[in-house]
């Protein structure tokens, strides 16, 4: 399996690029419409072909690369079943193992952080891979106050689903904002300032209902954009309107580099 | 592969075992002689064989398991060749890769923090495994006050030796005091304190020369206990000589969980 961690710097978040050796067939895990090309001339410079877009959950902190990625290079869009969005051509669920190329994805159902979110489990080499999303972050978790979030859902997906994993699983969250990579298990155990210590589910909710954070900058347009698999909605304000209009010098550009390689 | 991190809390050090799972051979990387039973015991829970001991550096804050790992469970002692130590089985050096049965594992000379140091690559999946003894911790790296330290030579060897390998190379240190258990060769050129922003050399030489640490608690006795491999030294005091004596009774515990096994 290739590997690669991609960052987005204005919504700080994680891509993670898999992409198996055998096949040439990529997936790419929360892709962001700004980075589509940066993604695309990564896949290409490995000699890997893009084949699937899959998301964690509907984001509400930046647009997605899906559809952009879909018209530019034929990929298809992956989305957990239970959000019901009619432009995903596959729906992702736990106990249904997704496969690209030799590479196997466990869906891990994780609602708390939204009502239908799924991490991602995969088996390499003697570790095991958590992709946790916004479920779980490092020292932090997905806030819990919009999109049907439920902060006692979380510390149960948390406990329940994640902290029975291998304390050396290793995992690689959604988002890091001081440029942190990745995190264990264990660690997060031993370290996240709203899980250690045994901090019981009453203070878990207290600490998530008492964040007072502010309203999330890009919401009002994300989330309609997201549930159309990140189609430019007609709200997007024109600062961000950039990345996710598709022009055709977009896939122009995209074949243009397609033909040298 | 199978790989455990493991931890030794009075030096907060970490010993990794990584064991092979076609052969069952194993190798235990910085063993503690406090924690020799509780590492043979999980060998053993793994269904795995004790075969080596491999040191990164003589270390000055712990006494190594070497001696008594290898007087209860007749496994080999690896050490760095350059150390000239008699009691070693196996000398390790840069460009001969040290195989435990399929696992492969690349000595990378690492000097800076002591003159003979060296750092252990592994590719295991997708990711590079660094086992940075104490060369590159977790947003720090080992003193360079004694033992032949130099902080020109350590900053040398991050850069040319570490820094050089891909980013998403997973970093595995000798310590941590903070419960954290890894980080990544981006996380560091990002977050470490004395490396950061492209610190110069000089710089670096500046900070390390400064950190006015206290002396440390084990260095006069766990220095000549490891040129001894971990024997227990005539001047080892009385509230640490009880790990590193070896008496029939270690012994005659680790056969009958042999024989039970």
């Amino acid at each position: 399996m290739i590997f690669k961690q991609l960052f987005e710097p204005d919504s700080c978040t994680y891509t993670y690029l898999l992409g198996c050796q055998e096949t040439g067939k990529t997936v790419l895990i929360d892709p962001v419409v700004d980075t589509v090309h940066r993604d695309l001339d990564m896949i290409r410079s490995l000699d890997l072909t893009p084949t699937y877009t899959l998301e964690t959950h509907i984001h509400a902190d930046h647009i997605s690369g899906g559809v952009k990625m879909r018209a530019l290079a034929d990929t298809k869009i992956a989305i957990p079943k239970m959000e019901n969005i009619e432009c995903a051509d596959i729906g992702i669920e736990e106990g249904k193992v997704f496969e690209v190329g030799s590479i196997k994805i466990h869906p891990l159902f994780s609602p708390g952080h939204t009502d239908a979110h799924h991490a991602y489990l995969i088996e390499n080499g003697a570790h095991t891979l958590l992709f946790s999303g916004d479920a779980l972050l490092i020292e932090a978790c997905g806030r819990t106050d919009f999109q049907q979030g439920d902060p006692a859902l979380l510390y149960q997906t948390i406990h329940q689903k994640f902290f029975t994993l291998p304390d050396e699983t290793l995992v690689y969250p959604g988002h890091d904002y001081e440029g942190r990579q990745i995190t264990t298990i264990l660690q997060e155990k031993q370290r996240n300032p709203r899980l250690k210590d045994g901090m019981s589910k009453n203070d878990f909710i207290e600490i998530m209902n008492g964040l007072d954070l502010p309203y999330p900058r890009k919401i009002d347009f994300a989330v309609p954009a997201n549930l159309l698999c990140g189609k430019c909605p007609d709200n997007v304000p024109a600062e961000y309107r950039g990345p996710c209009e598709i022009f055709d010098r977009d896939i122009r550009r995209y074949l243009k580099q397609g033909d040298q390689g």
